[in-house]
């Protein structure tokens, strides 16, 4: 199987689990809340964050829906920022489709980001996400320090100042702000399914290490990549307050390869022999959208 | 003690340990978001829910780091709703200072109150909060589903709903919508101490019962007294799609009377003999402010 397949059919199975998890528990369809929750997370996303959980998931022996509940929780988290992005950048569309403020109202949509990333602790806290409490527990704290003033909330705020010109920034700024707003969550992605596995694998900070790295440097690359179709799409004249403030094309095209370089040796050192992890990093790099 | 002195003594109790936790945890004052987290925490709240959960802990056998986390957690959760509350009715002010949005900006506040909603689950996942992590696990559970699109955030959409005078709203329905935006949150302050304290309370229903009625009804009367009290101060003509659209200052008082008989038979079930929380629930009725 092509990565191209990979990502059709597990972005399939992903969009599948999703509809019966929301059918059955969204049962009060009617309330504009759950509209908006349902209308956010249906509107066509890349599901990248799934992708990586599941890849890595399925090189290790865990159970199906253990991951998907990862996977499902990550995806409630990203949207969430999604939703409260597009507030506060006041876009009008996101994926060609009408931003959830748009389509619904401000408060709606505010209420909509707000329950989904208190949905996604739910989801972790649940049993159907793991026997273990210990691992549950885990994996509630370490998205919950991934995800606020220390992580992707954080990185939101930074963003928001780097973007209305405030000179303060500078590049190793900006890569620190691609670490905290994206780079962090991704960090979960490829931490999680190996504590879905075996919470011991935290004991091992050479593993730990490797694992961070990758996820991270995914991260990186994902949102170099953002900056870089933004950049493309935009009038070349404003200055976006991102990476192509200080970066041409090419030097970003060679920044995300030494990245991807280091991501493909840690997972070697993991001893994890993926060919869709190979190659997805790499088609981050050249993607179009 | 009094109960003036006990809330006083209590509350300073709270704050002190509140400005300890930031003090350690916010380091980086000097971001934009770190302010605004700290400037709404220390806005002046009257700690109601803090004061729940530490008057019923104090009656059980808890270590005090314990339940002043479950309490810090509770207090971020109302906090962040506070905040956007705010910026959704466009409300200047909050306890006579400015509102978060107006003190900072829209999405500094948004994303102050989404990280202390998110680090409220950090607390309670983290091991200071309990040794077992059935119990940290539990409390996170719980605290989701009573503060997501199963309670709290559920509430405050019907309550935007009903505010712009959506004729669908009847009596009945403003009840509910008390109990998902007010009495969920006040049910989690009743059953936390008790699960720190015992995780296997939760196995004996009856008792379960009698603490959710203790902290729904403590949460319907705080509800319908701040309705009331909105009312006082307010244009008489408005039709607030609150209780008073629908019952008169002394059916509210015998509403809430009723409810807090109803939550000290449930204490006496419980066989809890306490003063401070006695006098608190009819303190609630008949509070000024």
């Amino acid at each position: 199987m092509n990565l191209e397949e990979y990502i059709k059919e597990n972005t399939a199975t992903f969009d599948a689990f999703l509809q019966d998890f929301l059918s059955i528990n969204l049962t009060n369809h009617s309330a504009k809340l759950l509209e908006a929750m349902n209308y956010s997370l249906l509107n066509g996303g890349k599901r990248i964050r799934p992708l990586l959980v599941m890849a890595f998931a399925q090189n290790l022996d865990i159970k199906k829906e253990y991951y998907m509940n990862v996977a499902l929780a990550v995806e409630f988290v990203h949207t969430y920022s999604l939703i409260h992005d597009d507030i506060m950048d006041d876009d009008d569309f996101r994926r060609g489709q009408l931003a959830t403020h748009k389509k619904f109202d401000i408060p709606t949509a505010m209420l909509a980001g707000n329950s989904l990333l208190t949905w996604a602790f739910q989801i972790l806290s649940d049993e159907s996400t793991h026997p273990n409490t210990e691992v549950r527990n885990y994996l509630t704290g370490f998205l919950s320090s991934s995800s606020g003033h220390t992580g992707l909330a954080y990185g939101q705020s930074l963003d928001l100042e780097y973007q209305f010109g405030n000179k303060n920034a500078d590049y190793k700024k900006i890569l620190k702000m691609h670490d905290l707003k994206t780079a962090r969550l991704f960090k979960f992605c490829t931490r999680a399914p190996f504590v879905l596995c075996n919470p011991k694998i935290l004991l091992n900070n050479k593993k730990t290490e490797h694992l961070d790295i990758f996820g991270t440097n995914f991260g990186l690359i994902f949102q170099a990549t953002d900056d870089l179709l933004d950049y493309r799409d935009l009038d070349k004249s404003v200055d976006l307050g991102n990476i192509m403030s200080y970066k041409n094309n090419d030097e970003v095209v060679n920044y995300c390869k030494k990245l991807a370089k280091e991501a493909l040796a840690s997972l070697k050192n993991l001893e994890i022999d993926s060919q869709v992890l190979t190659e997805l990093i790499q088609f981050i790099i050249i993607r179009k959208s």
